[in-house]
């Protein structure tokens, strides 16, 4: 089966792997034997089991867990995050610093004051319209943990170091990082992910949480809001969001078995941002709006010299098979996502249309 | 693409028309000519608008809904509604009635008292296992909402018509036995479903929602726990469950075009149910386990003389292209879950294969 398929940069949901997508399709009739579709077997099945155990393993190995952490499938999305971590880590006499980033940042902070919540905001880059990273940020002492969005989607900006707080568990929001890079695991109380950037389609928050943050929640918390009853039945409580882990499971076989781990993984996304940040910077033409300490290898955000010729842009690039180049509508401008599963031909493609643009209208 | 199936009588995730699956499949790497995946697309774009859109004008013209309600796609299941609706409808001062028909029901009524929620619950068939719906029920005047389950699908029974509540409005939970029968729309304040039982993949949630309900949610409830968030944005303040939602809207396509809408399910469902009870009821070697009143049309539960026999009957049946059949964990013996995807022609397959069965085995 041959598909016309674009070079999609898209902020998320995102492309996946083609060799994953492949495999989904090819099975979707009869998984693994059982003439049944995923969409159709039991969560409680072997085969099931296998899928969510595997998951769980290769997220363990390509981050480097140890048995301190658990890997759990919550739906939801991030945004679903924002208002269960207050409530399961704040209980009444404790409080968290937070740092403000951006959009994502924002609403994290605003879930925790719509519940009455103590937090201190202790960082914000507001004051440039977070086009950069703060940096020599003074933590509580006291805090129980600090809140940080890794990368942040829209604004294009990214943690290129985390910062030091002082022994205090970050958790820390990686929707639109995660597995892209290699991470000092041993900093995070709680690490989590919309799938829909970086490991596979909507659907599914990859949640991987510090065991003895697990102490901390209250019995007041309702069932499904509380990360130990996830913890506690390998992330079936409920019926899970089956196509959408399955998916997941796949994307992380292929970030470990095809492309070799987050080492390699990180070295081609630092080629990929390099390629289009370098021509830009030799560039009158396109500007990158992030500043240049604190840009983001995953969302490459740029203007053009007027709002007109970045609606040629974007219309123009996808009648040339790149899609997905709109900045988010909330800055305007342009966008290029550039996730684990945009090759690096993608990026290519991308400059040398950027090129031709450019001299067309330049 | 030829693949070998079986017929499927899982409890959810459950059976999909197999032309859904084969809609999927066939458009997996290329949705709509997009040059990308259903789950690679945006779901703020022109074709994800159309496929959300289109699944709620389906659900409104099955169900007869008219303007007064809203019809939403959230993730997280039944499951976490059953927290949802008291956090959204029972501010302090109100107080609402629940029956309880069993563990769908009694988890329900569990996530009231967590929130230390004033909830009654004014029915319960524990009394019996379970085995019945209660009936002649003395609802409270003064109740906010009453709370049903409408088919149970752990116990087999389900409400052959709706209790008179006396115009206080039902919250109920369909999700084993939506869009199986017209009903009565505007005895409903809230009608919610899990999709992977009827009406699609799991990982999304179907709640249909009469508008003024919307109007009794406190300020205090975190932005993703409350129905208006979704109600205001068409179900996509967040990236919602695209691949679950799509292939729910495939489903319904299906029931509404192909199977001709509800009366047409539910005559077909009647039939399906009427073969396997009656076949059990003339049988010495197979027994339903459901009062005869309280039978549901959707999961059929049964009991074969010794759990030696049922363990074979679950065995045999596998191997006869039949799977699914084993009953919940918590209860054991035998269910065969005859959901609108399973065509007549399986529940027949499952008929001669128990009749067989019986007569090697009586």
């Amino acid at each position: 089966m041959q598909a016309n398929r674009i070079h999609n940069f898209n902020p998320g949901p995102a492309a996946l792997p083609l060799s994953v997508l492949e495999e989904v399709q090819e099975n979707l009739l009869d998984f693994q034997g059982s003439g049944m579709s995923i969409t159709e077997i039991s969560h409680r099945s072997r085969q099931f089991d296998d899928v969510v155990n595997d998951a769980v393993a290769r997220t363990k190995r390509l981050l480097g867990l140890d048995d301190n952490f658990e890997v759990l499938f919550i739906q939801g999305g991030a945004s679903l995050q924002f208002c269960m971590i207050p409530m399961n880590f704040l209980p009444e006499g404790k409080s968290a610093d937070y740092v403000d980033t951006g959009t994502w940042s924002t609403k994290a902070i605003k879930e925790a004051e719509i519940q009455g919540k103590s937090i201190r905001v202790v960082a914000s880059s507001e004051d440039k319209n977070y086009s950069y990273i703060p940096q020599n940020i003074s933590f509580s002492e006291d805090a129980t943990f600090v809140h940080l969005t890794s990368n942040n989607t829209i604004k294009g900006t990214q943690w290129a170091e985390f910062p030091d707080t002082r022994g205090v568990p970050i958790i820390c929001d990686m929707s639109s990082d995660i597995m892209s890079r290699p991470v000092d695991v041993n900093r995070f109380g709680m690490m989590y992910a919309g799938a829909q950037k970086n490991v596979g389609p909507a659907g599914a928050c990859l949640v991987i949480i510090r065991k003895d943050l697990l102490d901390w929640i209250p019995d007041t918390v309702p069932t499904m809001l509380k990360y130990s009853t996830f913890s506690a039945k390998n992330s079936m409580y409920n019926t899970p969001p089956c196509f959408a882990v399955y998916t997941v499971q796949l994307v992380l076989k292929w970030l470990e078995d095809t492309v070799g781990g987050l080492e390699k993984m990180a070295a081609i996304n630092q080629e990929k941002a390099q390629l289009l940040y370098s021509f830009m910077d030799d560039s009158d033409f396109y500007r990158a709006t992030a500043a240049a300490d604190s840009r983001s290898l995953m969302n490459v955000t740029f203007r053009l010299p007027s709002e007109d010729l970045e609606k040629q842009f974007v219309e123009q690039a996808l009648a040339n098979g790149l899609g997905g180049l709109k900045g988010h509508r909330s800055v305007g401008g342009c966008r290029a996502s550039i996730y684990n599963a945009v090759p690096p031909q993608a990026v290519e493609a991308l400059v040398d249309f950027m090129k031709l643009f450019a001299r067309k209208n330049g």
